[in-house]
């Protein structure tokens, strides 16, 4: 049978654009053994994509040219040679930007989407949420009365560890690009102040007015100068969890600022980079926790969803400028 | 009585100069009870010193304009009015830059000269040695068959965090600024390899050449380009101690450089800024290991002794020429 799919025509430069992808009809394969036809109802897109289509990186994946871009995705098994799904199953797995494909067994996962809506596979209780709370809980040790900061406080992953540090009885404050968000931040999802940095000339004077007692623990999902106010307000023995740096990914230069490190060192600062995927062993834990506050109403979780399987591109595209609000998924 | 006694008459703008300094004959007080009149014997110079000579950072215990330096010295008690010293003892304290001085008992230890050298006090069995102690073993956590590098190698300690981290079984790279510590570090500290970063053009591609496994941990006593270079090489799950950044300490300006966080998120990196008065829980044990290994002669040192009161300037602006190998010591 033939599909359509979405492949990375050419490689970016600086934020990504329409004709960096193409779309193409190709026949898939027969299924054979241990494999499954799988139709996708829902695509994951994520910043961290962006860094698989340069080919600079050794340590990244690289998407190649002419082949298709993937992701995150939900999926509904239409025919199976596997001896673990049947028809009609919903499974999750990284897939190829198709609206159809076949897949090996190996690294799908059925889902039960009895008690929650099925996208929170891809959000909240996915990689998304996973990761806010590793991040969080497992790095930054956030205590009771101490003041978090998160940047991207409405992405994905902002806006679940800010509600998680919530819970921990933190004071949060969370650094977004526009106002709608700034107040669905602080009227929805109840974090006590936040600061929309595109209206803020001293984004440093801001935080240091709003946190007059520093900043304890720092959730950065966007680096660049917003990182930089934040880290001039760090107290000693703050903790800095590095989770995104969405400013930073379309540069074509290594990014210049000022140093860190006599910062880090006048403060004892802690700083980790993050990569959940290096955390497996942690997940059982994060998702039973998650799973438990949205049973009792205590996390919120948000998403914008494009239809269609030709919106992938611009979905993706979208998260560059900050057009979603929680978690940017694509229903096929 | 009368004292000879160095203040600071200036801030520096750069790097600390002669003019800076002031020396100065002073009366001192009678002493009282719980009070000691102290003859210091030796003085550490050390290169946090110079942050506090700026009056800009809240956050450091800046000297004051025509106030003496002070700094780590050991000295015998003359007279006494304490309970807890008698003349005739040597004890460690933090002093004023005088030849005599009188203080209370309060923050003096007594020190028992009978099995090391007494300078040992201020270097190898002073917060020197317990600095690269547990900035290594705490922070870092080596394992063997990891590779180290060291940054001011050479340095009080750079030299003793290099043996440590040998034999944690590590291979250990240090960098250092002449051809003279280079060959003292291979040849008489056990280091692997050594690069001299004057005489080398890319130092980041002499890293990559040495560190042919990259490097898993980096102690940092310098900062700036040369971090850039180590950075650049760091592997998956390496741990950096910021310990000092004394390349930077005497800019005038916020220093810019490449933007480490991609780096950091990339290879999911913990970077510690350490200062060791933060964690003296750990002292006791430290002080154990560093006497044991001193003991077994698995551990050597070295110290750079200026003589003269009056070298006491001389010896901490040369901290920041390279001028000493191991410990700066000045002997009264």
């Amino acid at each position: 049978m033939n599909t359509k799919q979405i492949v990375l025509a050419s490689r970016p430069k600086g934020i990504p654009q329409i004709k960096n992808f193409r779309t193409e009809l190709i026949e898939l394969p027969e299924i054979k053994t241990d494999e499954v036809l799988l139709k996708p109802i829902y695509f994951s897109v994520d910043p961290y994509l962006r860094s698989r289509m340069n080919d600079t990186k050794p340590d990244i994946q690289a998407f190649h040219i002419d082949q298709p871009m993937e992701g995150s995705a939900l999926a509904t098994v239409i025919e199976s040679e596997s001896d673990i799904f049947k028809p009609g199953d919903i499974v999750l797995g990284v897939l190829p930007w198709r609206e159809y494909t076949v897949a090996s067994d190996k690294g799908l996962q059925k889902v039960d989407a009895t008690q929650q809506p099925l996208s929170y596979f891809l959000g909240v209780l996915g990689l998304t949420g996973i990761t806010a709370y590793i991040g969080l809980m497992n790095i930054c040790k956030p205590l009771a009365g101490e003041t978090l900061v998160v940047s991207g406080a409405a992405g994905a992953v902002g806006i679940v560890a800010g509600q998680i540090a919530r819970l921990q009885g933190c004071r949060v404050v969370g650094i977004t690009g526009s106002d709608e968000k700034l107040r669905l931040l602080v009227g929805k999802y109840g974090f006590d102040e936040a600061i929309n940095y595109k209206t803020t000339t001293y984004v440093n004077k801001a935080i240091a007015t709003i946190c007059h007692d520093g900043v304890d623990v720092y959730f950065d999902n966007v680096g660049g100068q917003i990182s930089d106010a934040v880290i001039s307000n760090l107290n000693i023995h703050s903790r800095v969890v590095i989770c995104g740096q969405i400013a930073l990914y379309n540069n074509t230069e290594i990014p210049m600022g000022p140093r860190i490190q006599q910062t880090l060192l006048a403060k004892n600062v802690m700083m980790q980079g993050f990569n959940v995927g290096n955390y497996k062993s942690e997940f059982p834990e994060a998702i039973l926790h998650l799973t438990q506050w949205i049973k009792e109403g205590k996390l919120d979780f948000q998403e914008t969803i494009y239809e269609g399987f030709d919106q992938l591109p611009a979905a993706f595209i979208g998260l560059f400028t900050g057009v979603n609000i929680g978690k940017m998924i694509v229903k096929v």
